[in-house]
Parts: structure tokens; C-alpha cells; sequence
């Protein structure tokens, strides 16, 4: 196999912020990833985040280091055993590691002539209606995004700042009837976010991610047995061996392939939460349709999709699922699907 | 997809005992299952077990309660929620569901023309070495049997009977370079257990399986806190949920397709022992090469294989898997690579 790689600059329609300010962005550097076998391009995207240790530099360096592995494999067939030698070789850099297992699964579906949903044998229509994020900002800047989400029925909220309950309360009244989840990305204490899961059940909120900070287990187990909803972790679970840790502290898990290093390891993730009894979100970052639609090839596994990355840009070079104010739909062309936009 | 199926007499070479008494057989009868579509036939086997509610006649059962959803779906990649709708139709009958998702993992292979464990990214050279198993006898037909076994590099002796320290006693004279895997089948009692540890550990045992009856949660953690070898639950963890169960009471899991319903549920079981840090083991029941190959294709991901149901027979059916003293070399031919013997 042939590797490829280039960085893809990314712009929301709008500055996106949350409450965890290194985040702010108005541009998002990835980086797309190409795997040649056969005549076929596998196609990755990298959405690194500094949160996790990684930018577009990172990124380069892994897949350079990743390189001669790579391209010493003659196929796609061997991703477990290729996936677990990245993994030895250096360790972290998940979404480098991300965009490599997309381009392999796209190719081994484009070899097969099917989407990679069907090779795993999953039912594109099961896969649940997505929630479109609005980032932290202005109240003014807030009403302008819901009015622009008017038609999306289920809203995920970025909260953690200073006007949390007037936010909460322009949503409602921009949108009564709509689904509401709540994401603090680790901006509150336990007295706080418990104060906070009381007031939000009267904004049809269905549940709170990530409330403290990654690390603080004593402040979730106390939160836990208080809570008013249900707690999701985002930040304290990135990978496999965190899914039993979060057991008993979050009612269930949001994956993100840039955090977990692909579809293989978040099918691992997802098993090891249903085990568990624990319920699972899919989320993403900033990233194109080709990032977007490799998650949503598992989206029908899971209970909660917050699958909005690519339909929050202002231009995604690509074409892949589609979004439709959050209601998901598959392309059925073989592998993951996605191809670019005419330009 | 059209079904059919018909019963499978299976001959071991010599009467099987093992300490749970139902058990001793000179017959077993299974189930051959054939799943038809687009000129293919998917191969699968199920090897019902008393112990676990089931015979071949439950098997024909639910059968023909799955016949209206198997014939209804138009082609085998809709593989996890059709397997879904069979839990929610009948619960149990494991063994008659792992031979449904055999079949549909045949189909799927000969359809992309792939063998499954390349379609699941697997490494066939990865597969562990296979354990060569002893049923429980009179001392001198165990000496027979392990002058039969003297090529295998690794052997699992069923104990719980009153000869015990002997038997091993002539496992070391055969063949003391042997690995020695010890299944207990619950016949122990936690003190007894716990003496027997102390004793094997003088006769080169990797670890002993089940020592103690299923339930005996209590007697387990008190065992796990003393052992002086690794303990691996076999008759207490069936399915996904007791995964979880297992963790803190065992060492690691052995998991069967007859019990946990099939491939797609065995590699669940794999990711979720992972995340809790086990050890996997992959066993078997007597089986022909349909069952035995189809366990195989996933057998890269785990520590330990036992999976010579086939290796057992004096006349195997079907050609597969080849065990070569417990090397196991997979068929490279598309999807489960199982054909009927001439002859």
C-alpha cells in the first residue's frame, strides 16, 4: 500500500467555542490521509485536538513514523494485527491512527464492491437522529444559531460560561419542542453541576456530558448518586481500558474515532460499554464528510449520535452521509462512500 | 435466504466423560445448518449442550422458529440486527444461533470471496497454539490416550474425579515437556480447589478451568485471593454479560460459539475481557470442521485455543481447519473454507 497525506483546512460558519477555552477555533487544520492499493484510494481524515496532544504537525510526524509499516503491508486485510503495531510503534496520536483505520476500511469495502456498514453487518437505517451542537457564545450569536437550527429536532449545548440558564432559556424559547443535550466539556464543580442537572430537567434535557473535569472520580461517584439526569463521559473516556473505569461514575460513553483511533478500537469500546450496561454516544470533531461518515458506518450500534462536525462548516470539501437538520443517511457506495466536491 | 438442516452423529475416538456426569458420550448428535442465497450455501454447526438447555431437538425448534426471519432477509449482511431478532423471538438456544451466524459468516466470505478471518482483519498465523484434550478414565485408557497425544505440545486434562494426583502423575511420565492445561468442570470444592492448585503447580499447569460450580460467586473470590495458578471461568461466563460478572472471580474467560450464540458475539466477549484485562481462551464442543473452523477464524485474537472438538473424532465429516497436534492452520478459501469430505 501507497501512503498519501495532506492537511485540510476547515472553517465552521461560525467561531466555535467551549468551555474549554484552547478550543476556541474559526479555522481547523486536519489532515486527510490517502492509502493506494490496487488501483483503490482508501481515504482517512485526521481531526486532531492539542487537548489530547495532537495538531496537524503531530499528525504528520505519526503517519511518517507510521510509513514503512504502511507500506510494507501488501493489503488491507491485516488491520487488527497493522493497528496493534502502529500502537506499539508509538503509542497516543489516536487520530492519526483514526484516519489510517478509515482508509483501511475504505478500501476493504471498495475491494468487496460494499459500504463498510454492510461488511459489518449493520442496518444503515437504524442509525438514530443526530443532535447539531451550538458553541459557546453571545446570547445574540446564540439566537442567530437556533434560528438557524429551527429545523433540527434534537440540539446538543455547549455550556460551562457565565450565562448558562439564559442560554438554556433562549434555546427553549427558540425551540420548545426540541431535544435538548447538555455539554460542559469539564467547566463545572460537583455542587454546581448538581445544582445545574435540577434546573435543566425543566429544559427537556436528555443528558449532561462530561460536568467535571477528566480526572475527578470522587467528584462523579458524589455526583452520580445525586444527579437529576443522566451523566455521559466525553473527556474521561477516550479508550478501551477507560470504559470499565467509567462504570459506576457516567450512565454511559461518547466515542469519537479521533480519541479511540478508529472504527476497529470503537467497536471494541462500544461491546465492552453494552457489557457493562452503559449507553453510547458517537461524537466527532471539527471534521469533513470523510471523518463524519466513517462514524456514522457504526452510528447504528449506538443510542445517542452527535454526528454535526461536517454540517457545521461553512464549505466541506467533501460528499459523504448526509446530514438533513440530524436526520443521518448513509451513501451506499462501497467503503466508507465519501468522494469529493466538484469544485 | 432459504434454510435447511439435517442432524450430524459425531463419533469421538473414545467414550468423552467429564465430571459433570450428563456429559459422557459415544454419540453426539448436532445439527448441520445450510443457509442458502444467490447460488451459495453458508455452512453452520450446532453442538447443543444439556447442560445448557439444549439437544438436537430444541435446535430444530428454533430452527424453524427462526425460519420466517432467516427466510425473510434477502441477503446475509444485515447480520446484527437479524441476530437480534432471533434473541428477541427466543431467548437461549445459544448453540442453534451460533450456527445461524456460522452460516451467515460463510455467506458473507463466498460473497466478497474472502476467507472470514480476512474480512475481519485477522492474522491466520497468529492463531495460538491448540491445547489436545483427555477426558476423565480408567488410568490405563488415559495412558492409551496420551500415547496417541505424544505429539501435542500442549494438553488439557479433564480432573474432578477420584484418580486425580494419579492421572497427572501419568500425564508428567508420557510427556513432561507438555503444557498442561487442568478443567475441573465444577467439581471442585474451594479448599479442595485450593490444595489441588498447590499440588499442580509441580506439574507444569498453565491454569485450571472452572473449578467450582457456576454459582459459587463467594467460593470463587476466595479461591482467586490463594490460587497458585490463574483461573479461567468456562461453565460461568456464557454471554457478554457475564464478561463483567467474571472479572475479579477468574483470571480470564473461556468462550465457545455454542454458548455465546456465535462469531459476532464471541469477538464482544473478546473486546470487553480486553478492557477488564483478562485472559480469553477459545473452546469448543464436539464438533465436525464446520464449528471447529468457523471458532478458528477468530482464534488470532486470544491467548489460549482448545479447539480440538474436531481432532477428537474418529470420522470428521468435513474438511477444514487442519490441527496438526495443535497447530492450527486455517483454509485460505473464501469464508469459513468448511467442504464435505469426499467419501
Amino acid at each position: 500500500m501507497k501512503l498519501g497525506y495532506e492537511t485540510l483546512d476547515l472553517y465552521p460558519r461560525h467561531t466555535f467555542t467551549i468551555s474549554r477555552q484552547e478550543e476556541t477555533g474559526e479555522v481547523f487544520r486536519n489532515v486527510l490521509v490517502r492509502l493506494e492499493h490496487d488501483g483503490l484510494t482508501g481515504w482517512g481524515e485526521a481531526a486532531p485536538d492539542i487537548y489530547y496532544g495532537e495538531n496537524w504537525l503531530t499528525v504528520g510526524a505519526a503517519l511518517e513514523t507510521f510509513r514503512p509499516l504502511l507500506e510494507r503491508e501488501k493489503d488491507p486485510w491485516g488491520a487488527e494485527n497493522l493497528m496493534m503495531e502502529l500502537d506499539r510503534c508509538l503509542s497516543g496520536n489516536w487520530s492519526a491512527k483514526a484516519a489510517v483505520d478509515m482508509a483501511l476500511y475504505d478500501l476493504q469495502g471498495k475491494l468487496c464492491g460494499r459500504p463498510v456498514y454492510e461488511m459489518l453487518g449493520l442496518d444503515p437505517d437504524a442509525a438514530p437522529l443526530s443532535s447539531f451542537t451550538i458553541g459557546i457564545d453571545r446570547l445574540e450569536v446564540v439566537a442567530e444559531k437556533l434560528r438557524e437550527a429551527a429545523a433540527c429536532p434534537m440540539l446538543k449545548i455547549k455550556l460551562g460560561g457565565p450565562e448558562d440558564l439564559e442560554i438554556m432559556e433562549a434555546v427553549h424559547r427558540a425551540n420548545p419542542e426540541a431535544v435538548v443535550r447538555v455539554d460542559a466539556n469539564t467547566g463545572w464543580t460537583p455542587h454546581l453541576a448538581l445544582e445545574m442537572t435540577e434546573k435543566l430537567v425543566d429544559y427537556n434535557v436528555e443528558f449532561v456530558e462530561q460536568p467535571l473535569p477528566e480526572g475527578d472520580r470522587d467528584g462523579m461517584r458524589w455526583l452520580k448518586a445525586r444527579s437529576w439526569l443522566p451523566l455521559i463521559a466525553d473527556e474521561s473516556c477516550r479508550r478501551l481500558e477507560d470504559v470499565p473505569r467509567a462504570a459506576g461514575l457516567f450512565d454511559g460513553i461518547n466515542i469519537k474515532l479521533a480519541k479511540s483511533g478508529g472504527i476497529r478500537h470503537a467497536l471494541k469500546m462500544i461491546h465492552t460499554a453494552r457489557a457493562l450496561g452503559m449507553k453510547v454516544m458517537l461524537g466527532c470533531m471539527i471534521e469533513s464528510s470523510i471523518g463524519i461518515t466513517a462514524a456514522a458506518q457504526i452510528s447504528p450500534l449506538v443510542d445517542y449520535a452527535d454526528l454535526d462536525g461536517a454540517a457545521l462548516l461553512a464549505d466541506d470539501p467533501f460528499r459523504g452521509m448526509e446530514f438533513a437538520s440530524g436526520r443521518l443517511s448513509l451513501p451506499s457506495s462501497p467503503g466508507l462512500g465519501v468522494e469529493p466536491r466538484a469544485g
